[in-house]
C-alpha cells in the first residue's frame, strides 16, 4: 500500500490503528464472551473494572508526562507505556461491559462514571509528581502488576486469559524500563538519588492496598477465574529487593494509609486527586454526549 | 428566631443565604432588563458575558486556595474576595442571558458553554500560582475593575450601571487587600521581596491585554452604554506606580504576549489552562445535566 502523503495514509479507510476517531472495533469482536459456569457475572464484571480501571487511570497519569520527559528516548515510552495500558483498559472494560447486566460499552464506564464507581487502587491516581515519583510509582504498579497477570494467563475465563497472556509481553518491558531508570538514578548522583527516594517513600504508602484482597477477589480466585492478591507479595519483594540492592536503596518503611473504615479504591473509595482528575479525562465525552467524529 | 441546631439553621425553608441547594433566586428579579433604546442586546449580552466571565473565572482561581492561603484571616479574605465575584459573575451572566436571544439563565452560560465561547481576559484564568503571584494578580486586576466599573456606575443601562455601584465597593476593599500584601511582601524579607517580584513578572505579560478594546467595547462606549478599557491605562499606571514605590518595586518592564492573530480572551481565545479549568469547574454540572438539590 503506498500514499501520497501522510494524510491520505491516516485516514485510509481500511486503516486498523485504534487511536483515531470515534466508532472503534470492539475490542473483543469475535472472541466468545461467555460467561464461565459457575461464576458470578457481576463478580466477573467487577473484577474486570478493578483490573481495566487500575490500567485505564495510570494511563491517564502516563500521559500527562506527554512533552514533560527528560529526553526524548524517554517521552516517547512512557507515552507507549500509557497506551499499552490504555489498550489493557479497553479490553477489560469491554469484558466488564460484557458481563454485567446492565451491559455498558467501554466508552460508557470510562468516561460515564462517577467517582465512587471506579475500582482502581489509590496508587493509581495520585498525582503525576516528578520524574523519581513516575520512575517509583511504574517500578512497584508494573512488578505488582505482572506478577498479577502472569497467574491470570491460566484463568478458568478464556477472555481473561486472553487479555493476560498479551499483558505479560507488554508488563516485562514496563517494568525493566522502569527498573533501569531506578537503577541509574538510585545509583547516580547525590541529587538524583535523593529524587529516586523521595519518589519512593511518596507511594510507598499505597504499597500495601495493591495486596489486600477484595471479597469479590476472593470468590473468584476461589472459582478458578481471578488471582488472590496477597499470594504476589513475595514475589513482588524479591524483584522489588532485587532492584532496589542494585540501585543502593532501601525499600522506606512506612505502614500503608488505610482507607476509610477499611474502604479504599477496589471499594470505590478514593483520594482527593481522583475527581479532579475524571473532571479533566471526562470533560470532552460530558460536554458532547454521544457526539461522533 | 431561634433553632435547636446547626442543621435546623441551614435547612431553613425562608433561609435566605445564595450558597446552598439549587434553584437559587434570580439575581435579577425585579429588575426592569429592558434592553436601552439603541443599544443592540446581541453586543450587550457579549459585554455582560465579557465582565462576568472576568469574575467567574477569577473567582474559580480565588476558590482554588481555599485551605492553602499562609493564615486564617487571609483565609477567609480570599474566599470573601473570591465570593464577592462569583456574586457579580452571577448578575453579569443573568443580565447577558436575559439579553441575548437565545435566553440562557446563568447557569447554563457558567456551566454549558464551551471554551472558545468564554469572553474573560488570559490573566483571570492563569495558574493558581503562588502566594506572591496570587497579590500580583488580584493588585492588578481589582486595580483595573475598579477602574472600569467607577465609570460603568453612569452606564445608560441601568441594570449595569446598578451592578458597577454594587461592584465599586467590593473592588475598592479587594485592591485595599492587594497593595496591602503588596508592600508587605516587597518591603519585607529579601525571600518575599523575591516572591513578589516573580509574581509581578508572571502576569504582566497579561497586563496590555487589560486595556485593549475590543469591538463590541467600542461600539457600546460610543452608545454610552459601556466603557472603552484603553482610558483606564492612566489611572491603572498611576495607583500601580503607588503601591509599588510603597513596596520599593518598579513595574515590570515586559511586551504584552499578544494572542493568536491578534484574537485573544475577548474572542474565546484562551491559554492552555482555561481547558482545565473548565473540566474542573462545569464537572458536576456536565456529569448530572438538569439536575437540583
Amino acid at each position: 500500500m503506498s500514499f501520497d502523503n501522510a494524510y491520505e495514509a491516516i485516514t485510509e479507510e481500511n486503516d486498523s490503528r485504534w487511536a483515531f476517531g470515534t466508532g472503534f472495533t470492539d475490542p473483543l469482536e469475535g472472541v466468545d464472551t461467555t460467561v464461565p459456569s459457575g461464576v458470578d457475572g457481576a463478580d466477573l464484571a467487577a473484577y474486570c473494572l478493578m483490573l481495566g480501571d487500575d490500567a485505564l487511570i495510570l494511563s491517564h497519569r502516563l500521559q500527562e508526562w506527554c512533552t514533560h520527559a527528560p529526553e526524548l528516548e524517554d517521552e516517547v515510552a512512557i507515552a507507549n507505556i500509557g497506551l499499552d495500558l490504555l489498550g489493557q483498559a479497553r479490553l477489560l472494560l469491554a469484558r466488564a461491559g460484557r458481563a454485567e447486566d446492565a451491559g455498558r460499552d467501554e466508552d460508557a464506564l470510562a468516561f460515564l462514571r462517577a467517582e465512587h464507581e471506579f475500582r482502581n487502587v489509590r496508587l493509581a491516581e495520585l498525582p503525576r509528581g516528578d520524574f523519581g515519583e513516575l520512575i517509583a510509582r511504574l517500578l512497584v504498579c508494573s512488578t505488582w502488576r505482572l506478577a498479577l497477570v502472569q497467574r491470570l494467563t491460566g484463568s478458568r475465563d478464556p477472555v481473561l486469559a486472553a487479555i493476560a497472556a498479551k499483558g505479560v509481553k507488554e508488563l516485562t518491558y514496563h517494568r525493566d524500563y522502569a527498573a533501569q531508570w531506578a537503577v541509574r538514578l538510585g545509583d547516580g548522583t547525590e541529587f538524583s538519588r535523593e529524587r529516586m527516594t523521595a519518589g519512593l517513600a511518596a507511594v510507598w504508602p499505597y504499597v500495601a492496598e495493591l495486596f489486600t484482597p477484595h471479597a469479590v477477589e476472593l470468590r473468584l480466585a476461589e472459582a478458578g477465574v481471578a488471582v488472590d492478591p496477597s499470594v504476589l507479595r513475595a514475589e513482588f519483594d524479591d524483584v522489588l529487593g532485587q532492584v532496589l540492592r542494585a540501585a543502593t536503596l532501601d525499600a522506606p518503611e512506612v505502614p500503608g494509609i488505610p482507607g476509610v473504615a477499611g474502604r479504599a479504591g477496589r471499594d470505590g473509595v478514593h483520594t482527593e486527586s481522583m475527581g479532579f482528575l475524571l473532571a479533566e479525562l471526562q470533560s470532552v465525552a460530558r460536554a458532547n454526549p454521544g457526539a461522533t467524529w
